[in-house]
């Protein structure tokens, strides 16, 4: 039976709200043992946070699938035991809390490492744990504004725009679970652990490819640009009668496929329109060219026409639509569903890494707060249920 | 000496252009050796992409950095030979072609494992490798409207927006980094490999965490709502005298300390905006009395000012200002020199997974085409300089 491709990797998972449970889910829907260790009585913020279903943050419920949950307070002796105990049978401790609070604790890398030299200790703050800003407090929207990622966003006159999902959050917990397995895959040759320290406000820089380079190397800054790409036209967005849609005719071939979908065989050979670098410098009078055309079908009739042409081409998707779309909702099965016990069957955006032999999903929906105590602590540490009503009636648990 | 967490790893890297490139380019930041396996004559497409340093393309530079490269025609049947021996000895095979085109030349993971069961197979598509759009080709915009992130970014009443860089790939890129390293780990377990399927639709969709579930939870289709977030207020990007900055005052007592520092008390106690989600109806209320406060200073001025009550903020940078800045530039290290033998000293951006033990690096600049044929061809596979001339004399190099 298939355990998935992290079946061997057991995993402390301190992590709160998005950026790192986001990369402790990945590790979950692979097969880790995710326990995720939650303040007592209260949990994650994101349990209290929208939207909810039957009172159940949904929140939560997608960011936490496929994890054991227990309770542990962090601050009182006992618990600092408890975990430093949990540690040396573990391989990975993940948070992201602001740096030095772990040290605050005296749970830091440097003590934890003392206890298991083979425990890899990953963090995930706003800014990193180097440098003059690593005391800064670093949400999403401070990662997508300091980053230029929101300064190259956007149209032509308009503002600066924030990219419509946490993706500040998102790039630092996907990269954050690249340095684990690479961490992991070092461990087997080394045979001891290290410390992997992600930032949400580097992992936008990172993905800020091309548009980095254009001022490194031209000198130029890059600016607000609407749909269209530096690089190569028409490759925008164009409005239909009924909607939006992308057209990608990035190169001469597919742009003179283009002037034949429309019947304009004529633009194909206009010497103003023939190279890349030419359409580039006449976006401005290609774009209602090609407009005037999208204009007069549907979304689906002009899609069906430039895809027959073998044109990259697309719709602008709203979320029901891509909720309900054969293919990503289908065969690829984006949307999955979970039985949970008190929101009742609920639909979770699936695992998009696909492996052929070890495939991820979702086995497990989200724990409720303390739910795996007994059973997390007892197969760990030995720990009898007449110490745990104790342990929970100090405040430990 | 560090030779990095991934140094055991051989890599055939088919990739071109961006998603692909960009997954090799973290596999090589972090000590895999990566040959990147390109057409003979031209190379990947974008060597002839800019921006350009002395004819040079910075795009090629930057996503192909720390790989050694090497010529060969697939479509040979030399080449194919030659490559096949090359997978015995790898350990992994990366590639971004249209779903088919690997089996079209006889070159499909069920061939290749048929040589090296352990070979582990990674390939980024639009649609992936599965379901009824997997041939459809699929660039970065088609991923970006096919996923719903267009519709969500942008403003109320404003177009539908492209994220101001190539998201879906980037976020490919990664993810596939993610897969590979799990097959690895699961490689160690089993003793065999597996392949990888990672699409950019299926990426973009995964990052649009909270917004999938909006709907799929209460049926509610989200909308653009320009920089501000759905769930708590003042969480938005303000005006000042010469520009813009963002606030993430994401709770009561944030709200309460950003009154303070505009010297607004009788706001913090106004019960309209007593609690997150009274801020979050009133929102179009309060932007402009913040502004108001912002309008007056001068972005660092207000920033210094916010942050110094503990308040998370952050100007709204230029690529300019963000290449320059002493912590992402300083301690951050993101952005790195380079010596190129045409290019001279460049700068790329730096590797933003921070390794203590084994960290990631620039060691070598991009290759020239073919630079390192006599060198990989001579070393994996014992071929000589009079094979290599003939070999390349025929084409197949």
């Amino acid at each position: 039976m298939n355990k998935g491709a992290l079946s061997n990797l057991v995993v402390l998972d301190l992590t709160r709200v998005l950026a790192g449970p986001f990369c402790t889910m990945l590790l979950a829907d692979m097969g880790a043992d995710v326990v995720k260790i939650e303040r007592p009585d209260t949990g994650d913020d994101t349990r209290q946070m929208g939207p909810f279903v039957n009172g159940e943050s949904a929140y939560y419920m997608n960011l936490n699938r496929n994890k054991r949950g227990v309770t542990l307070n962090l601050k009182s002796e006992k618990g600092k035991k408890i975990f430093l105990d949990m540690v040396k049978k573990a391989d990975l401790v993940v948070e992201n809390y602001r740096p030095g609070t772990m040290e605050k604790l005296g749970l830091g890398y440097e003590e934890l490492r003392k206890v298991n030299d083979r425990i890899i200790y990953a963090a995930v703050s706003g800014f990193g744990h180097t440098g003059p800003y690593k005391m800064k407090p670093g949400y999403d929207i401070i990662a997508q504004a300091m980053s230029g990622l929101m300064s190259t966003t956007g149209w032509p006159g308009g503002e600066p725009t924030r990219t419509g999902t946490a993706m500040g959050d998102v790039l630092a917990g996907l990269s954050c679970a690249i340095g684990i397995l690479a961490a992991v895959n070092s461990r087997e040759l080394t045979g001891v652990g290290q410390k992997v320290d992600v930032a949400l406000v580097d992992s936008a820089v990172a993905s800020l490819e091309i548009i980095n380079m254009i001022y490194l190397v031209e000198g130029r800054v890059p600016q607000r640009i609407g749909n269209r790409y530096e690089s190569t036209y028409p490759y925008d967005s164009f409005k239909a009668m009924d909607g939006g849609l992308v057209i990608g005719a990035a190169n001469d071939k597919l742009w003179q496929s283009l002037c034949e979908v429309m019947e304009r065989p004529e633009l194909a050979e206009d010497p103003r329109y023939l190279r890349v670098r030419d359409r580039v410098s006449h976006h401005e009078e290609i774009k209602p060219v090609v407009e005037e055309w999208t204009e007069k079908h549907t979304v689906e009739d002009a899609c069906r026409l430039i895809d027959q042409a073998g044109i990259p081409c697309a719709p602008i998707m709203s979320i029901d639509q891509v909720t309900s779309d054969p293919h990503i909702a289908g065969d690829r099965e984006m949307f999955v569903p979970v039985e949970h016990p008190v929101a009742g069957k609920t639909t979770l955006t699936g695992n998009h890494i696909k492996l052929s032999g070890t495939p991820a999903g979702i086995r497990t929906a989200s724990p409720t707060l303390g739910e795996h105590n007994r059973e997390v602590f007892g197969e760990m540490l030995g720990i009898g249920d007449t110490d745990l009503q104790l342990l929970r009636s100090e405040g430990v648990l």
